[in-house]
């Protein structure tokens, strides 16, 4: 077992790294954060495990390969192009793992900072490498739990006056999503051809999308999962969570509207699904846990837990036309908003008797704050189109238009120090003719 | 290249097999048949791939070592524990291997009919066998492609004079689904707890679902994937296909009715989907193409194929109680009633860019005759539990009841021959207190 007091040390505010990029107080990637991803490089094409740190990766199989991690694990886990095997190992070597990294990377520690060979091996430059989807994906799941956004989609599709469906208060809807198409950070998305049902002719048309749009989300990604048959209970939840993501779940708005009706979104939203490619772990969010907002009325039994169980993330999205230098803010909110928590969605999701599995992830559902300009989806700050964002160098947006490249955001901001997401980006294609 | 002459030859009604069981013109495992499993025993614990033959099962790890199976790979693709890599060889290779079975398995054929050593290794009764789930599933999408199936519904739960919804008649409706909970026949059933909105109450209540259902379905395998960004045009989709099985889509319909709007049904679905073990491919199965309806309005241009895409392959459902000897016959009906065909799921679901791969499960969608005898499940031959069924040992049925066991039975009828699925059978196992 982990003593308490080394998990700490990990969180401590005045920690700082030889890495001296680590230290600057806005950058993501602090000894404080120590996010998990799959790398590879131009002289290393091997795609393997590895943890940010300033302006760096830290190699782990090199790391291994030396002595300098203990794993409880006879095989190499971190010489993968996943880090499903890692994470299966168990949250106790999550957490050993991250327990000696913090110290291997402490300013005041040598073994490390003062081997040059080694150091050279196990330090690769994030300029220099590229990042892959960090987990294999059994299962993907996307929840709708933010109240505004919720509240948003039914002013605007159904009914101002009851714009929340009865359900939606008392269960975090979810649905299944495809978890082919999730696709990491980086990979551009060409625009989604479908059938669109225009106001003013009979019968549907083929061809591509005219509302293409974003979705703001996080995502967490199962750590340990669950037999069939076997809930897992809300309180327990957060232990099977291995961290964190950004999700950018692009929506093609006029396909969703004609194919929705009756079993939900399909084409509309399997053509990509974005995520950020490092996975910051539920041990490292530890400082930024919030209360969630009240909920009204109070949740049947198996969706009750004690304490606080959000988490304070400031997140942002900007758009950067393929012309333009600068990028425009279009929303900026926090996930501190969601009404659902994320045990509450785990506790749902399972409370059937669903399985699941090491490496399945779970989309939050649009994160939209209570203004105007905290919206997660271009569907809402438009309203549908009917108010176009103006742009930084100019010209407007609806929907999004070809060239255009969508970037989020998202960090944890703590006394001096950040515990950030990265960015998860993807540039429009146009549609395939 | 396979010639067709030999894939023609495998087709022959007058081909007989040495296993004497298979030419039985009832059995469902005929020489003409032949669908691939995977399959362990009392006295090899391994699972490892093999093909049904009349009440034999053989083991193709053992044809391959023995030098009587020419593959196309260099690394053994039988001694595995689902049929993933050698549907992954591709569609050649899967023929190739039939035809060479078809060969070796006729009556006329000594090689391994005089080999008494070999037989005795290679041939594996399957009564004393085990049966595992053929495939891993990384993707589970499930249709809804019956005209019958979709206006029942509607008529129930929506307008009884516009019961089909204007998009079902334009596209195959689909949803995902979730694959870690497809289980392989004979799999006990948890009954699943759930959100229940009874009528006299205001909000929901927790408890087990008292309105359990079956759906009657079948389920195409993916043999070849396509790659994110480049759909599968309708008139090449069938190559994409491996094989069919049996799929009973179990179905909380409580909970569905109280989850499913506005994204559609989770919980309702995602306790347990099971199928029948043996995959029966699509060349096995092309004797019994038959035309699919007439499609009215005509399709848009890229869900249109010329020729015949339907199957004709008689279904029926039976229920037996835990105390019943007999079972009872709750509907009979055939797949060649689907309105949408596998061809145009297949181009629909990839036309987005959606990718798909090797092991995918799709799903018709309930598949409802057009009688009250021949309803794909219990929500539309009892309509919504109004009309009991009468059981034939005494009592009746609404829903599924603790204890009673589900059946579903698949074939092709020939001249003399069948190509049969097998059965696909659940017993439902009382709801976790």
């Amino acid at each position: 077992m982990n003593a308490l007091s080394d998990l700490q040390a990990t969180l401590d505010p005045s920690r700082k790294s030889w890495v001296e990029s680590a230290n600057d107080s806005t950058h993501d990637f602090s000894i404080q954060n120590l996010p998990f991803g799959v790398f590879s490089d131009k002289t290393n094409h091997a795609h393997r495990v590895g943890v940010a740190i300033g302006d760096e990766i830290v190699d782990l199989a090199v790391l291994q390969a030396a002595g300098l991690l203990n794993v409880s694990s006879k095989t190499d886990v971190f010489a993968r192009d996943t880090l499903n095997d890692f994470i299966s190992l168990g949250r106790e070597a999550w957490r050993s793992v991250r327990i000696q990294l913090s110290s291997l990377l402490a300013r005041d520690n040598a073994t490390l900072r003062d081997d040059a060979a080694l150091r050279s091996k196990a330090l690769v430059r994030q300029s220099d490498a590229q990042l892959h989807l960090p987990v294999q994906i059994p299962g993907y799941t996307d929840f709708y739990s933010s109240k505004e956004h919720a509240t948003n989609v039914g002013s605007m599709f159904r009914d101002p006056k009851n714009a929340l469906l009865p359900n939606w208060s008392e269960m975090p809807i979810g649905y299944n999503g495809r978890a082919s198409s999730v696709v990491v950070s980086g990979t551009p998305v060409q625009r989604p051809n479908g059938q669109l049902k225009l106001p003013d002719q009979e019968r549907p048309v083929f061809g591509a999308c005219r509302k293409l749009d974003i979705e703001l989300e996080t995502g967490f990604v199962i750590g340990g999962g669950n037999a069939l048959g076997e809930p897992i209970a809300c309180a327990a939840a957060e232990a099977h969570i291995f961290g964190m993501v950004l999700l950018n779940d692009w929506s093609a708005r006029d396909i969703q509207q004609w194919e929705y009706v009756p079993l939900g979104p399909f084409n509309a939203k399997t053509f990509a699904t974005t995520i950020s490619p490092w996975i910051v772990t539920l041990d490292a969010l530890e400082p930024f846990r919030v209360a969630q907002p009240a909920q009204e009325p109070q949740p049947l039994a198996y969706l009750r837990h004690d304490g606080k169980h959000a988490f304070d993330i400031s997140l942002e999205v900007t758009l950067r036309p393929q012309t333009a230098k600068q990028a425009t803010t279009i929303t900026r909110t926090n996930f501190k908003h969601m009404y659902w928590t994320m045990a509450q969605q785990l506790a749902h999701h399972t409370v059937s008797g669903c399985n699941t599995r090491v490496g399945d992830l779970m989309g939050s559902g649009t994160i939209s704050g209570p203004t105007a300009d905290s919206c997660g989806s271009l569907l809402e700050s438009t309203w549908n189109g009917k108010n176009p964002l103006e742009l930084k160098e100019g010209g407007t947006r609806t929907f999004i238009e070809d060239g255009d490249e969508l970037m989020l955001a998202g960090w944890c901001q703590g006394d001096g120090y950040r515990v950030g997401f990265g960015t998860c980006v993807g540039e429009i294609l146009p549609a395939r003719k």
